[in-house]
């Protein structure tokens, strides 16, 4: 068991994790390898070719990830009750972590992100490989077509992992998957226009981090207990707990250190992401869109210039309001005293992480 | 019910077409608009934005196509004695187009192409959208990234279509997904490095057109009607017509014309397909790589080349023994005459369409 332990990524071992989630972790890390390995075995006597796509997924899998999706689906599902060996529990928290997964492959592909967790992304190391052995066609295309085909695995098996569970998820599974989808649609899109709209930037938030991070995914695991009782609170945690992660990535991305994060830094102002953090600044000081759109600008003027509004100082006030306000939420919830407290610490270690 | 049946599209729409099937089939293209028309409902009300992605599934179904794998997988069913009423059997067969949408907007990135169905694909139209805005980066990234989402989209869609059939067919569903991905990476991965490798060339034409196209849908419909017993009859029809349909497809693009085929032909050399008929007149004659490696020759040229090696007429012989064949398992197959008539004609019509 000790051996397995170390295959936890760090974020998912921090102490707050409830022994019996920590548990169930460790089981959906075994099942991710095992399911892929299934499939890497049922493809590798086709050609050595047939199993790229799923190396990608494996590489992904194994480099690690903070699992924050999979460890709320459990914690859902034990905070209502549920029983840990319920079948289906381990699969669905697992098919979370697998749609994820295909989530950032496509979004390294549409972001043009060389990096992430500290590797290439799968369209990076493709298109490298594609240039090295001087092939037909153009490398970016080449990575690109890998990461597409990869992704589009990704997602396949995660319905294959979701399969398993009971059909009385379905429903949250699938607003959890389309709205993932329409939410990061509308964010290509605002980025693309780059127009000052803290209301789409706000629903942006809430679609990506507070519903598809937290909220669904901890209503995915009530149900699996047959606890959708508890959408209204999960739902108050999700898009305050989730509005406060968003704007730590913000400031993450505008101010932390590429060493902490495993990926560059300073890309949403180089991607003309219209992050919350952005938004705000803007609206308080129209230099700053200027910064941004012209040529000619580095990332540490935009920085300078963030400071100088005043805008990141209240965004850490805010992450502050919203946290108190999750957590007011979760204490008022019908489920164990033990639970509340588990939820409040993670809201605290989501709102205020260094990675 | 006669504006409905203007609905169906020109290829399914065929004389062959048993009444049964295409009553089902009118019901199939009902089904695929009152999704997609529910879906857009349901998110209309967050931004006129939110709805794009799902516009853009609609006028791929909108815009034509020629429903193969539904109609096949209908046919597979009532072929198998199956009730026409049973659950889920028109959502099956939506599913099946469903995912063939995500594999076509998927696959016109991978290929840059600029058309389908005589109309922009989804990334041409949103690059050219981009463009005409000048909004913020790159149109050919911004038109990509609606494009990656939207077929994510209609992959999401496809599973929550087949969520209504019974589970039985799952087994089927999850090889054929899995399998079309890695075909598709095979694909790729084989126009990349653009190596005579016949071996490998017939495997990507098994999994994409045999098994993808025919056998897998074929035996979908089948397993609606617990008929897995049709197995083996349905590959080995799957495996001969696929290739023939695949052969017919590599001649369609070299020699036929883009007023008839709705998409520019010759894209397979431009793009280094590594066809079928390539394959083989590589081996007859190895100019035939110099001609498509090398810059500065036109399609034409290509063309008139590989007239001169013969292959063409050879593959058309080819074609009539694939037919002969595959109508051979058919008519030793444990079903009722009219459908190994149905299907016998299929296979012509496959084999020798002009479009």
């Amino acid at each position: 068991m000790s051996t397995e332990m170390t295959t936890l990524p760090r974020g998912a071992s921090g102490s707050f994790v409830h022994p019996a989630t920590r548990d169930l972790l460790e089981r959906v890390e075994r099942r991710l390898r095992s399911f892929l390995k299934a499939e890497r075995d049922s493809w590798a006597h086709v050609d050595g070719r047939a199993v790229v796509p799923i190396d990608a997924l494996s590489d992904m899998v194994e480099s690690g990830g903070k699992r924050i999706r999979p460890m709320l689906c459990l914690t859902g599902h034990l905070a209502a009750g549920g029983d840990p060996e319920a079948p289906g529990v381990v699969e669905a928290a697992a098919a979370l972590e697998m749609l994820h997964v295909c989530a950032l492959i496509h979004d390294d592909v549409m972001d043009a992100s060389p990096q992430r967790r500290g590797i290439p992304t799968v369209h990076e190391k493709h298109s490298i490989h594609h240039r090295s052995r001087a092939w037909q066609g153009e490398s970016r295309r080449f990575g690109e077509s890998v990461a597409i085909l990869a992704g589009d695995l990704a997602l396949v098996y995660s319905e294959q992992l979701m399969a398993a569970a009971p059909p009385a998820v379905i429903g949250v599974w699938n607003t959890l998957r389309s709205e993932l989808i329409v939410g990061q649609y509308m964010d290509v899109a605002a980025a693309a226009e780059f127009s000052v709209n803290p209301q789409l930037s706000r629903w942006i938030a809430l679609a990506k981090s507070g519903h598809y991070t937290i909220y669904r995914p901890l209503l995915l695991g009530a149900s699996l207990a047959g606890r959708n009782d508890l959408a209204p609170a999960f739902q108050e945690y999700g898009e305050t707990i989730g509005e406060a992660f968003q704007l730590r990535d913000d400031l993450l991305d505008a101010f932390g250190k590429s060493a902490d994060t495993g990926k560059p830094t300073g890309l949403d102002f180089t991607q003309h992401k219209m992050t919350l953090l952005l938004g705000w600044a803007m609206q308080r000081d129209d230099r700053i869109r200027g910064l941004i759109t012209e040529p000619g600008h580095t990332t540490d003027e935009v920085r300078r210039h963030l400071l100088d509004t005043g805008v990141p100082g209240d965004v850490e006030q805010h992450i502050a309001d919203l946290v108190e306000r999750g957590c007011k939420a979760i204490s008022e919830a019908p489920i164990d005293a033990v639970w509340r407290d588990e939820l409040t610490a993670m809201a605290k270690y989501v709102a205020y992480r260094n990675t």
